[in-house]
């Protein structure tokens, strides 16, 4: 067991979420490789192997563009998002490449202080070394039903 | 500190969870020693020191058994479950066992979307070593109220 | 990376959540330096600069005393709590101190069974080195409305 790997791959999904819920959302492209993918599927379509994800991007340019569009539609976001990560399986596939498995869950919080359990499901990630950089992020989410105004990443 | 057995421990109970959650019953036998024991319990039972188990198997026979009786029973099973475990403390009691205490919520899906907490409290375990399995995994319950159905392991 | 300060203060966490969650309440003020500082605080007070806290205690004293009224003031305790603690990023400022952010998530156990996420937001701390306890210990929740009758440490 690669114990610097396993902990510098915790690292790095931990500040990948800490981006997010502090709303920095401009730094998430920079968790990607250039070319990096990312997409949310369900785990419904992913048993199916049916390639319809919820939402997908492509390199580092699609997810600014996302995160610009984001901003200019959400003049006012009054949530609030928490991630949990946990069970964090790494594996080393190459010199270049580690895989990584993970659950997690994402809790929103509303500005009156109502709570819930908003999205729950796995990362399958491939991570480019020795960068640390996500080539590939797969969000596997339990559940079908998805909240239509869903725009911010997970 | 051992990094090494906590980060092996860790890694035990992520395979585990991700065993349940992909639900791949039939693998959990197999986290066991031989003749490993594994109970269900509620805190206000374990503080009394009433030793009445929810449910209780002793050894891999036993169960084989329970998952196979769950494979038949449910033909159909449209609900996921996704295991957060944290707060993972290690200690080495001998060269052959190390004990663990670690936090864990179980979120239940249901295949209309809705999502609740399921389960709440602390695994305490007793692990072989090397052979990193479960000696004694002893799941004790926050709630005192179980579905009746409960049947699938924690 | 320092890999051993990493799993040390996760190690601290974990033991800090493990003590509440058992409601052995004495221990708490042990978690920290003997000036130590503890605040609750909303996540938008802190963004707005404004230093008005939900709850402080500076020093050991002061966070006995909190928890002798929390004694006497409820006799009977009939909830339980469960944390959970992810996304553990640790920095080493110097020779003497550590800091650390964490994002967490508590959930409250009524005992008719009922349970709720309590609380969420992030820990922000400043750990003396090398005895391991909290300095300041800055607790950052996402929601701004709070039960009147919160009263334990988180």
């Amino acid at each position: 067991m690669d114990l610097e790997l396993q902990l510098a791959v915790e690292r790095l999904h931990a500040q990948y979420v800490h981006a997010l819920d502090s709303d920095q959302l401009e730094d998430w492209p920079g968790f990607f490789t250039e070319n990096g993918r990312y997409r949310i599927a369900t785990a419904e379509n992913e048993q199916r192997g049916l390639p319809l994800p919820v939402l997908s991007a492509e390199g580092r340019g699609m997810m600014r563009d996302r995160i610009q569009s984001l901003r200019h539609a959400n003049i006012y976001e009054p949530q609030r998002y928490r991630h949990l990560v946990s069970g964090v399986l790494v594996e080393k596939t190459s010199a270049r490449e580690a895989r990584s498995t993970a659950n997690f869950v994402v809790i929103r919080i509303m500005q009156d202080g109502d709570t819930i359990v908003f999205a729950t499901g796995r990362y399958v990630d491939r991570i480019a070394l020795p960068d640390l950089k996500y080539d590939e992020r797969v969000v596997i989410c339990d559940s079908r039903r998805f909240d239509t105004l869903l725009a911010i990443p997970l």
